[in-house]
C-alpha cells in the first residue's frame, strides 16, 4: 500500500483530495496537514466519509509527514507552495503540486505573471506539466509534478487534438471561459461574498489572468512555434464547474470531417474525454464531481468558424481528481482508480 | 423641501435609502457620508439612478452634514451610530438610526445583548421605536428614531393585531425566521462567501439573537405584561427578503374568526400591510423591492395552533423603507411618499 | 451475487440509485426500467458512471424484471407503484416501494389524503415501514419495505428518541421543515420553475400535506398512543436538503440532561445518526450526497422549550439511500455497504 | 394625458411594461389584457404596485382596447402577435410589438427562422426596428414599432458605434451571450426547471439562434453590406439579465485610440449608454431593473484583437423599457420619462 499526505488539507482542493483518496483501492492517507494549530477531524470537513472515520488534519511538520509519506500533494497556495515540494522533492519524495509554482517551465515568466521571484529555480527543468492526455510518458518518470490549472485543463483539452493534427490557425483562438466560485480558492474576498455573486455574472482579469501563459507554454509546445490566445474568463454563480467556448478557425483546405475525426480518435484512447460530437454540448451538470472532460463541437455552415464548448468541474479534472490521475499514472495503477467507481 | 442625508452611504441599507430618497417628492438629499477617504458617485453603487445624477459619497464631517440637514438617517453599525446619532440629536436635528442602539429601552439589557456599554444612556428615554403601525402618535413628535430591526419588523406586525387584542396565549409564542444574505450587511465574512451559502441553508444563533430582546421588548409592552419568545432565525440562499413562520396558540374560548378579523382590521387602516387571507401564504417573490408586510394564517382544524406567515423585503420594510416611512410620519407627508409610484 | 432492478429508473430517486448501487458491493443491477419507449444509456444521466459503462434503461417489461432480479426497487408516483410493487411482491420478490402507496396502514387514511383508493389493500398488512433505526428487526424479514418519505425521515428521526423514552408533551410537537426543489420529482411544473423558485422562498400545503399522516402514525405507534403534529413545510431555491426545525416541550420534571442522553444513545448505536451536541446545529451542506442523519439541538434556558435541528439529503437518506439501507439490512449485508466509501 | 394598453399582460415583460408604465408621467394605462378568461388584478403580479391600485387584467377583447387606447403594446408570442398586431396597425393605433413579428424586413427569412408563414407581409415596409440609439428618427413617424430582441440589443448597441464608424473587419465578429432565464419567457419547459438551471450552465441553439438574422440585418443595413456574425448564446442560473462577451478585429491602421473614441462619442449623446471605458467591464448587477446599456472594452496589447462587453437587463432595455422608450420618442415625450426617476 502506497501512503500518502495532503499538504494544505483544509482547502477546497484539499478537501477533495480526501474524499476521493479515502476510496480509492490502492492508497492509504498517511498524513493530513494545515497550517493552523487546530486539530480538525477530516470527517467535520468532508461529510462523505463515515462517522468511525477517524483521519485528522493537523498542524504541519516537514519530518513528520516526510517519514510516512510515499506521495505528497501540496494544495498551498504559490509561492508558499514552491518552498513546500522542493523540500519533499529534496527529500525524494513524489511531489503533486497544484499550485502555479512549477507549472511555468521560465521563472522570468512566473515573475511576470505572479509579482513574485521563483525560489526553486532549480527544479524547474525536473517539474512535468501534469496533464496526462497530453504528457503521459513523461509523468511516468516525474518526481515533480505541475498539477495543471483549472482553466488550462478545460481549454488545452479541448484545442489538443486541433493543434496536433495542424487544424487551425494558430494566431485565431478565442477562449470565452466561465467559472463556478470555487475556483477562486478558500479564501475571504468581497469580490465573492454572496450578495455580490448571486444573480450577478461578468468577466474579469480580461486579458490578463495568469493561466494564460500556461495555455499557450503547452500549446505552443505542442505546435512547435510560438501560439498566443485570447483569454476571458467569467464568475458565474455556481460553486463548481468550467465551461469553456472557444472559436477557432480552420487553417483552408482542412476538410470538417478531419475535425470531428481529431476529437473521435482523441477520446477514443482517453479514459476521462469523451466528446458528446458535432451539435452536442455539455452542461457543467455532466461532468460535476467526476473527473470528466466533455467536450462538443459545432461547424459553421458558412464559414471556416470551428465552436468547441467543453465542460469540466474545477475541483475534480481541474485539480484534485487530475492530481490522482497523476498518481495514477505515475505509479502504474490503473488510470481510473479511485476516479471511476 | 425638506434636506435629508445618510451617514453610512455604502452600506446595503445606505444604498437603499439613496435609492428611495433619489424620487421622493419631498425631499431633497443634501449629503451623503462615508468612512473612507475614497470620493464615490452614488450612480456607481445604485444602479437605478441616471446618468447624469452628480450625487457624491463623500468622507464624514459633521458640520458639513449638520449644517446642511434637516433629518438624518445613520446606517452604522452599532455602538458607531449612537455616539453619531447623539451628536446630530445635540444639535436639533430629526435622526433616524437605523442600528440597534436606542431600540431597547434598558442600557443594561443592550449590553447584555450587545456586549458593548452604551454611551448615550440620556438619549434613550427620547428615543421612539419606529414602527409606525404600531407607535405612530409618539413618530410623529419624536426626534430619535430607533428604526426596527428586520426579523423584529417580519415579527412584531404578525404578533401586534393578536397580543393587542389579547387573543393568544403569552406563553406559547415560536417564531422561525429565514432570512436572505444581505440582511447580515456588507462586512466580509467566511459565513457569507458564496461557497458557503449557496445551495446552502441552516439556523444560527438559535434562541441567542440579539433581536429577539427587541421583539420581546414591544410586545410586552403592547400586552401590558412581560411575553418572552422563542426566536430561531436561519440564513437562506438568497439576497432579499424574510419569511417569518410563527406558531401561537388561540387563547380558550377564542373563536377563529376573531383571529381573522383582527388582520383584515389592521391591514384596512395600514398602507404596506397586506392580509392575504386564510391559507393564503406570502412568498418573498411578494414584497421585494417594495415596503409591504404581506401576512397569510392557517387555523389548525385539529387545534387551537394558529400558523402566522409573514414576508417582508429586509432591506426596505425591514430597514430603509421604514425609515422613509418613519420620516414620512415624522414630517406630516403622505405615509406612502416615495414608497409607492 | 444478488441481482437488482429499477422500475422507474429516470426519476431522480431512480438516477440517484443507480448512483449508488453502481458501487455496490454485494449486488449488480440486472434491470432499469422506464414508462417510455426510449432506450437511454444510465451514464447519459448518472454522470459519474465510466464512459465504458453500458447499463440501460429500458421501456418496462414485467417478465423480463421479474426473472432477472432478486429485489426491485420501485421509483414511480403513487397510486401507479401500488399495481407494480403487487405484481412483484406476487412473484415472490424482495420489493422495496420508494412511493408513498404502502406507508400508511389503513386504506382509508391513504385514500383521504391521496384522494385515490388503493387497490391493493391486501398488501397493506404485509408492508413494514422501511425506517431501519426504529424497525430493523421487522425489515430483515420483510418482502415488502415501503420506504418512509424525506420529510418524514428528516422529522421521525429527531422526534423518535423524544417519544421513545417519553420526554416531551405529546401535543406540543411543531414541524417547521424547509425543503429541496427536488423533492417535488421530475415532473413539469409551474411551481418549480427557475424564475419561481429563484430568489424566492415559501410554505405550501400549510397543514396539508400528504406526508403529515405518515410522520403521524409512527409517532403514534412508537408512544402507543395518538399523536397529532403541526407540520408547514417549504419551498428551498436548493437542489437538495430538507432541514427540519422541530419545536417541542419537555414533560414536567424531565431534566435537559436526560433529553441529551437519549439523542448520544441513539447516535451511539445508529451508524447514519450523527449527534452534533447542544449549540451545535446541521447546515445541507454536511449530509449532502450522503445517507447521513445530522441532528442538533437547544435547550431554552428560561422554558421546557426544547429545538431540535436536523438535516437530511432528500435524495439519499431521504430516499434513494435509505431505500439501499433497506436492502442491506434485509439481505444481512453490513448497514453502510455502498452508501460510505 | 396618453392612454396605452397591454395585450398579454401577464407574460414577464407585460408585467414589467406594467411595473413601468403605472409610474409614467405622461400616460395612463387603459387596458390590460390576457387570453385566459380569469380576470387579474395587476397589484397581485406587480408588487410594487400599490394597496389601493385597482388596476385589472382582463379577457383580451379587441372592440374594447382600441376604442380606450391611443398606443397598444403586445407582448404575444410570436405568429399570435402578428395578427393582433396588424389589426390595430389597420385601426390606426400606435402599435409597439415585442414580438419577432416585424423585426425581419424579408418575410421568407421569417420563415426560414421561425418556421411560420407571415400573415401581415404587407406590413413589413410599415415597421420600423425600434433600437432608438440607430432608428431614432425613423421611430418618430413609426406607428409600427418592431421592438427589438433582448440578444440583438445586447449585441448591437456594442458593435454598432464600430460598423458605423467602419473600424472593425467585418467577417471576424463573434458573439458569447449569456442570458438570465427569464429571457425565455414564462412557458413550461423542462429546460427551464430549476433543478435544471440551478448550479448548471451551458450554451444552446450554437449557431441556429433565431435573433441572428435580426442582428445581421440590422449590422449590415448600417454597413451597407452583408455582415454575418458567430452567435453563441448561454443558459445563466439568474433570472434577469444579459452580458455579452464579443470578439472583433481591428481593421489594419485603426488605432486603439479610435475606438475608445467611437465609443465615448456614442455614450456622450445618449441617455441609456453608459460606456465604462478601457480595462472596466459591467456585471448584471449594474443594470438590472434598469434601461442601460453598460459597455466595458478591451484593447489586446498584443495583437488587433478588441474585446467588447455589454450588459443589459433583458426585461427592461432588451424588453419593456425599450418599448417604453420607443413610446417616448414617437410621441415626443422626454426619453427618460418613466425609466429614470
Amino acid at each position: 500500500m502506497i501512503t500518502c499526505s495532503v499538504i494544505g488539507a483544509t482547502s477546497f482542493t484539499g478537501n477533495e483530495l480526501i474524499r476521493i483518496l479515502a476510496h480509492h483501492p490502492h492508497v492509504k492517507i498517511s498524513s493530513l496537514t494545515t497550517r493552523s494549530e487546530e486539530k480538525i477531524y477530516a470527517r467535520d470537513m468532508v461529510p462523505s466519509l463515515g462517522k468511525a472515520n477517524d483521519l485528522v488534519i493537523e498542524k504541519y511538520n516537514f519530518q513528520k509527514v516526510a517519514k510516512s509519506s510515499d506521495v505528497v500533494f501540496i494544495t498551498l497556495p504559490h509561492t508558499l507552495a514552491m518552498e513546500v515540494a522542493g523540500d519533499f522533492y529534496d527529500k525524494d519524495k513524489i511531489v503533486i503540486d497544484l499550485s502555479a509554482d512549477f507549472r511555468l517551465k521560465r521563472a522570468d515568466v512566473y515573475q511576470d505573471w505572479y509579482q513574485e521571484k521563483h525560489h526553486r529555480k532549480d527544479l524547474l527543468k525536473h517539474a512535468v506539466y501534469g496533464l496526462p492526455e497530453v504528457n503521459r510518458e513523461q509523468i511516468r518518470k516525474a518526481d515533480l509534478i505541475a498539477n495543471p490549472g483549472c482553466y488550462p485543463t478545460g481549454s488545452l483539452l479541448a484545442l489538443y487534438p486541433l493543434i496536433k493534427e495542424d487544424l487551425i490557425k494558430r494566431d485565431s483562438i478565442v477562449i470565452d471561459a466561465k467559472s463556478g466560485v470555487s475556483g477562486a480558492g478558500k479564501k475571504l474576498s468581497m469580490a465573492t461574498q454572496f450578495c455580490e455573486v448571486d444573480e450577478n455574472f461578468g468577466a474579469y482579469k480580461v486579458g490578463k489572468h495568469q493561466h494564460t501563459p500556461e495555455i499557450e507554454q503547452l500549446l505552443s509546445e505542442v505546435a512547435g512555434s510560438k501560439i498566443e490566445v485570447t483569454f476571458v474568463p467569467h464568475l458565474l454563480p455556481v460553486n463548481r464547474g468550467i465551461l469553456s467556448t472557444i472559436y477557432v478557425k480552420r487553417k483552408p483546405g482542412v476538410k470538417k470531417d478531419k475535425v470531428v475525426k481529431a476529437f473521435e480518435h482523441f477520446a477514443a484512447s482517453e479514459p476521462f474525454v469523451r466528446f458528446l460530437g458535432v451539435g452536442k454540448f455539455p452542461t457543467l451538470r455532466n461532468v460535476q464531481f467526476t473527473n470528466f472532460f466533455d467536450i462538443g463541437i459545432a461547424l459553421d455552415e458558412r464559414s471556416d468558424q470551428v465552436i468547441l464548448i467543453s465542460a469540466i468541474d474545477n475541483l475534480v479534472k481541474g485539480a484534485s481528481g487530475q492530481a490522482v490521475q497523476n498518481m495514477n499514472v505515475r505509479l502504474g495503477f490503473p488510470e481510473e482508480a479511485g476516479l471511476i467507481s
